[in-house]
């Protein structure tokens, strides 16, 4: 082993140490500070991050890639509305999977440990790159700059490193080697093994468009982690990045003496998409995808023989049964709806309230009383910019806007009422950004076709239910049937909670009861919040666990006669 | 939890504790003695066993299983060649996932400790039955009675609490609770979080005919622990062991207070085939498959959004580059060859010897040497009717004897060289037993079509390789291309088997180095060897590894505010 890989070892051993005792205990911790405060992290970094950004714009982004066959990027700032101009190399999917297979041998004939420490160091480059990484994630996905800061900076890189934790607990558990002894027959036999753990094959990691990079280091440092080589395939209107990502493992294999070409971008454009190549090559045999339901079910339903992750979506729902205090749960509920425009895989879409109104601590509150609780919380977001700015960021997508509209057609159409009407605020910064603030509906059940299904963007649809229960029976069947990855429960009645949790449970929704406060009750913690359980249609994978780690390698065996010296 | 159950988790914390040690450490260990002598278990147990097995010839055997809509038995004692007259309960397949949906809500929510001390307490109930399984083992997949004694008794056993040992490693991973600190936007919030491991549904369990206990009590144990009901689908030509399993099994279940129905039968015939209804439920959502290639590459190629885990079987082979002696590496070849009639899925089918020779200790030996060597050693065990009928036992399926027909007439076609005829040995207790010693071919590389897929039986083909080194790329070849589960090299080259080592490593394969002497080299211990390596044809799952286990239970968290007097 090289002198510089096992001085790596030993610089991140106590990071990866660390790493497994949170995921052990559950208990909060990171490695990284999650805010962009310049009494942090020093009055420079921001500029510099901004300045790194910025020179990239209108310019080829060159990775030293092999078998590039065009420069492409379709890129457009939802801030600005205005083309990044970036343009990535597309390389023949052929040349990346070459070069994958090429770089393969070397990689693992390394020690566990090594690839284990690279990861770790990978991570740690791409933090001191975070402020960069913040206004890339801003001007493609439209995070605010505080979100993409911490959402797309160390709380992604903590559930890549907690994948790493995982690795290191799946790889560790596999002995190297063992001395067996045992008596056939009345004679002594006295055996040497060894066991090898050989990686499956190249890892395609497919990200998806509005958090590209919190589901992607799970993915790749578990694979890397394992002996697999990883070839990443970026949404093309979310490519920089995950560019930024590749750039920087490339440089960091490269700088301890492994093939750069173990991490690749595949970049595409939306209108020839890309995917499938990869897919359908037997060199490739883990597929790891976030993103679309439809897209996702697809792999679900037809990818055979290799291993598949994936997170999807589904319908995240919440459940008014009681109260301590409306507005501090108005206020959750409203702050879960506006968080990056409700374009999170933990937003809520649903809420339920009994028709009959719920008790709260000291009265009732009817129907109309809670859902004009919620609206005046977001409203109280939505008319100060910067606090709409902070929370809600720019909307990505034009589609997340016909989204709304359509459902507001929808209204219309069947003569319901508008809560809310969705309206676009005016963002501090940026004149021309992309916002819309939340369109909420109230409905009944019999609208079920209206909010029974994902609708990605700032819509909150408040079903008049006919009790609690019946919500959480339709709230987990939703769940059960249509996918949902958070699902949330505010009560006062702990017997309707005990009641009520089994039903989630066995909808495989993971559930948040009664949180109100600072944190964002869609926050998903890493080492701490399992992030889908696989349970239902939101995705088969959880984010993270052994099952994410334990079948990308797998354990290949020798035996021989122990050498009689060993033997005695 | 019952006081029993208790005691049940005190009586076995111990096993479950040492069996996890052994995985660990990869060492021989084992709870159970594998040898039927009388003087470890007394004179009465093997003629009770004995008594047992015939009192069940002729009748039904009753379950209690729901929804029977016949009775059903087509088992022909390779021995006697007679029907065993025996009849099991065909269930209706709705019935028996009805049964087990309905028996699983108590299950999931039983403690895993309790869950994991149960399986504990069936295979040391099934050991207590091992005279009367090795019995069954015997007449319906024509195990001699020291093999079905051993290896479809305590070495399957071993087996099955190797993956109660992963299952607890997995399962004890989880923590259940855990409490959370952190400060959001400098408030503290504290949160109570639990972890509930869910299962995914019911485990359909599909046994092989010729060994069907020793692939059936991994997967068994490995659901019965995380929260899965089983329904076991033995071969329709090999029910008996299973339906003693099942039975073991419900009873032990029924006696601590659970569903017998956790554990039922699936019987058909080889005319209505029923495992496609119980594959097609989506309330099946794990299956385990041991059995054909045809039917487990039909598996692997169309199931989709379920776990699916098989071992099926390749082209097991021998290279013989040189040896220190060559009559005890033709032993070896030869034992292995004719265990229970080149039966077993570690059977060798194929020794490459390279035409110009090989060196040994103190000479060199030509390729006719070292085939006939090995003749004279199958010989040896095939003149001796003792030694014939406890190694080789009898042919349990027509079929074989077909195989070894068209193997034949194959060389006699292309004019090859038959070394060895293939031929019935006279069994000293059963008079009608089919047996057939091995047939032995020479042949050449040119011959691969005769030699490069499993044939099912007692045949071994001898090739004159071009070289060792060519030998070793044509074996590792097929293994990548065709599987192997087990592949054997003799070489006294170390330079050789050093560049050898890889190639066997990146097919997937198994290698046992150099093995002669009193264990048989196609032994698998449990706890120690590794089977199947997930890397080729061969099956896509390891027996047993924390993959095989890990998948098989989900997560699912709720959180909460950590009540005030906690969060201190």
């Amino acid at each position: 082993m090289r002198l510089d890989q096992l001085g790596l070892i030993a610089r991140h051993k106590d990071m990866i140490a660390r790493a497994i005792d949170a995921v052990e205990t559950r208990k909060s911790w990171s490695p990284f500070k999650d805010s962009p405060s310049t009494k942090i992290h020093g009055a420079e970094k921001p500029a510099a991050g901004k300045a790194a950004f910025e020179a990239r714009l209108g310019k080829r982004y060159d990775l030293g890639q092999p078998g590039v066959i065009a420069w492409v990027g379709e890129e457009v700032s939802p801030y600005t509305q205005e083309p990044l101009g970036i343009t990535y190399p597309a390389s023949d999917p052929q040349a990346l999977i070459d070069a994958a297979q090429r770089a393969m041998p070397a990689w693992v004939k390394s020690d566990p440990e090594v690839r284990m420490a690279l990861c770790a160091e990978m991570a740690i480059r791409l933090y001191e790159r975070n402020f960069e990484m913040a206004q890339a994630v801003m001007h493609v996905a439209g995070q605010s700059y505080t979100q993409a800061f911490s959402g797309s900076g160390p709380n992604a890189l903590d559930r890549g490193i907690e994948a790493l934790a995982y690795a290191a607990k799946a790889i560790r558990s596999v002995a190297p080697r063992a001395a067996y002894h045992r008596d056939f027959a009345g004679e002594p036999v006295a055996l040497d093994k060894t066991y090898t753990l050989q990686p499956r094959g190249i890892g395609l990691v497919i990200c998806c468009a509005s958090f590209p990079t919190w589901n992607a280091y799970p993915a790749m440092f578990a694979n890397l982690a394992t002996g697999n080589p990883v070839i990443v395939k970026p949404h093309p209107i979310a490519v920089l990045p995950m560019a930024i990502v590749v750039e920087t493992c490339r440089d960091v294999l490269g700088e301890f003496g492994f093939d750069a070409n173990l991490v690749t971008l595949a970049v595409d454009t939306l209108a020839a998409p890309i995917a499938g190549a990869f897919i359908d090559d037997p060199a490739v045999q883990i597929i790891d995808f976030t993103g679309s339901p439809r897209y996702g079910g697809h792999l679900e339903r037809t990818v055979t023989g290799k291993l598949l992750f994936t997170e999807t979506a589904g319908v995240n729902s919440i459940v008014v049964e009681s109260v301590d205090s409306l507005p501090s749960t108005a206020r959750a509920i409203a702050r879960a709806t506006c968080l990056f425009s409700a374009q999170m895989c933990t937003s809520p879409q649903v809420v339920y309230v009994p028709k009959g109104g719920i008790s709260t601590s000291d009265d009732r509150a009817s129907f109309g009383d809670v859902a004009q609780a919620i609206v005046a919380e977001i409203e109280a977001i939505a008319e100060n910019p910067a606090q709409a700015s902070a929370i809600m960021g720019a909307v990505q997508g034009k589609v997340s806007l016909d989204v709304v509209r359509e459902t507001r057609e929808a209204a219309s159409k069947h003569g319901l009422s508008v809560l809310r009407e969705a309206a676009p605020y005016e963002h501090p910064q940026f004149a021309n950004a992309r916002t819309l603030t939340p369109l909420v509906l109230a409905v009944e059940p019999k609208h079920q076709d209206l909010y029974a299904e994902e609708r990605f963007g700032p819509v909150l649809l408040v079903v008049a239910a006919e009790s609690s229960d019946a919500a959480v029976a339709e709230a987990t069947h939703l769940a059960k049937t249509r996918g949902a990855i958070s699902c949330y429960l505010y009560s006062t009645d702990e017997a309707f909670i005990d009641r009520s949790t089994d039903l989630y449970a066995n909808a495989g929704a993971n559930l948040s009861i009664n949180l109100t406060g600072a944190m964002w009750i869609n926050f998903a913690a890493a080492y701490s919040d399992y992030h889908v359980t696989g349970l239902n249609p939101a995705g088969n994978a959880c984010l993270t666990d052994l099952a994410f780690v334990a079948s990308r390698f797998r354990i290949v065996q020798r035996r021989r006669p122990l050498a009689a010296k060993e033997a005695v």
